[in-house]
């Protein structure tokens, strides 16, 4: 072991508080998503990569179909970058799943160290956070971060299963049917691009979690929004920016409800940020011609966006500097019907593409 | 933001395949557990810093207790340190609970930034290779990594409801009732010792999930024993290490019959490692005079037998090298009543007191 004990005095890729910058410059080299057919009709539809014709994808259990997409999602996005499974470090990934098994069983077939993270639907931008902290710090040259859910999995763990037709509020959101990863490495290694600018990873907050006393699972968008906006605005003070210098402000999966209490929220705060703020749950589906009540929501509905809309705009050169924000709302079916209110999570993800 | 893009050509800190080396020397500068009654009657049960007096804890429900029991340990171990929460970067989690909810409720009572693991049983090992990673980046100075499991809790979510009264059989383990945290940072700035030698975490070896097709809930050992000795093998290779160099090799909780195949195991692979063999859910219990079957079990047990045992080993200077390598299961109720076999993961993180 080559071994040396420098003087630490601070962390000093630490900004603020909460939050950390990435100078090597970690980069999205490559994506692949796999989406149900839901999924596919929507406004992103011809975006993904794999369209599922059903939501079995050859599978007999819902829990393997997750599986299968997080395993394709993976594997495809590492042959798409010229590479091969070990040429990878790690792969970090996240479900909604009791004990994260679409991503555990997802691994057990791919030859790479895994490590699994839990942030609920922020499980992504947690998996991103780690794989550039690892890549700043010449741990992983290469990490894939995959990301799944599905909405039927996530509607029987969670609630009811979807046999039973139980009626949904209209604040409730719909589960996105999305597997997605992304190889985070070497920006000017990167291969099989046609001259576009790469993502890069420039910095990002770590979420607290905050719980506000809301206790409804058919609202999730109300009991994430202080999440958000906690994360947002520390980002904000973290970096000394102005939300006019982002090109968009992205929520995880606030929906229509949360959206609005973040707007407002934000605005409270001095955060002019309403006319830039966006969220994944809403960009996924059209809510006049679909029918997910509030919005998207699930661990992939982030991620998803990202690859299919977020990461087409940046490389188009029309977004150069993008926050992504997802949020994760920490409850489970145990402590619901134990009358536990949710406590939630943001975790924030600068990308810029310059 | 201070921003630079130094040439990158490989990860520097990546030793062979797997494995990771932290030339700062991350430390564990404070530790403090949280057990039951029978815990607190086992071999180590003087060593544990607060021994419950029940099972409750003073809550009504179980899962209340496991998350009250992390959130005092997580406190304990920061003021143990002479520190207050706004010093600490980020709180690192896991715990066994479907969406890991011991976890999340404890942490809605921090106010730190907040991170999710889940490796099952091996989410100690995971989040001190997270902290080690982010300490040697830049990123966090000091981070405390905390993870709970509860007898209770864990057997009404994996097996049966303890009130059912089940018969287990003897390759069954008991889950540990405890809730462990350390704290990762500068050793050097250790406060609150008396002359004693810092431990530091000089490596890690992360591990890949395999499954070899056993599924028998009630024999975790066996299932995860390959993990296990896959990660090790792993480790004495990337480190060009002989397992006499090590104090002790202590693997997560494999209980008598998994200990028994790893030991069988590394030795048909050529390392003769069986004399300084333990296993944490060995160490925890006396399975002569306390009904635990096969040994103990759960998230909590490597890391408190880290705190109450290794630990106190090292500091003594009785022991001065010793690799932990936990090992979890990574199976669900859903995925064992669909009849799927058991996915498992073993990280090794190398302490040394020198």
């Amino acid at each position: 072991m080559n071994v040396y004990a420098p003087a630490r005095q601070a962390a000093w890729n630490k900004v603020g508080k909460r939050s950390l910058q990435f100078p090597s410059r970690p980069a999205i080299v490559s994506t692949f998503t796999v989406c149900g057919p839901m999924e596919g009709k929507g406004p992103l539809g011809r975006n993904f990569d794999t369209v599922m014709p059903d939501a079995f994808y050859g599978e007999k259990r819902w829990e393997k179909t997750e599986s299968k997409m997080l395993r394709e999602s993976i594997s495809h996005c590492i042959s798409r970058a010229g590479l091969c499974e070990s040429d990878i470090d790690a792969i970090i990934t996240g479900d909604l799943l009791s004990q994260c098994i679409g991503s555990s069983f997802a691994a057990r077939d791919i030859s790479i160290p895994h490590l699994g993270v839990y942030s609920a639907c922020a499980s992504f931008a947690e998996g991103l956070i780690i794989a550039s902290m690892s890549y700043e710090g010449g741990f992983f040259e290469r990490a894939v971060v995959g990301v799944s859910s599905h909405h039927e999995t996530a509607e029987r763990q969670f609630r009811f299963p979807t046999e039973l037709g139980v009626q949904r509020p209209p604040s409730a959101q719909w589960t996105a049917t999305i597997a997605a990863s992304v190889l985070v490495g070497d920006g000017k290694a990167q291969t099989g691009t046609d001259g576009e600018p790469p993502i890069y990873i420039r910095g990002a907050t770590v979420g607290e979690v905050i719980e506000m006393g809301s206790k409804d699972p058919f609202d999730m968008g109300t009991a994430m929004a202080p999440a958000a906006v906690d994360t947002i605005s520390r980002h904000f003070h973290d970096f000394g920016m102005n939300p006019k210098e982002y090109d968009a402000v992205i929520t995880g999966d606030l929906g229509y409800v949360g959206n609005q209490i973040a707007a407002d929220l934000l605005e409270s705060k001095g955060y002019a940020v309403r006319s830039r703020l966006f969220d994944c749950g809403l960009i996924l589906y059209d809510r006049t011609s679909q029918d997910v009540h509030a919005g998207g929501s699930g661990a992939a509905c982030s991620a998803g966006v990202f690859c299919a809309h977020i990461a087409h705009k940046m490389r188009s050169g029309e977004w150069q500097r993008v926050l992504l924000a997802p949020t994760g709302s920490l409850h489970s079916p145990t402590s619901y019907k134990q009358g536990e209110a949710i406590p939630a999570i943001c975790h924030a993800v600068l990308f810029e593409a310059v």
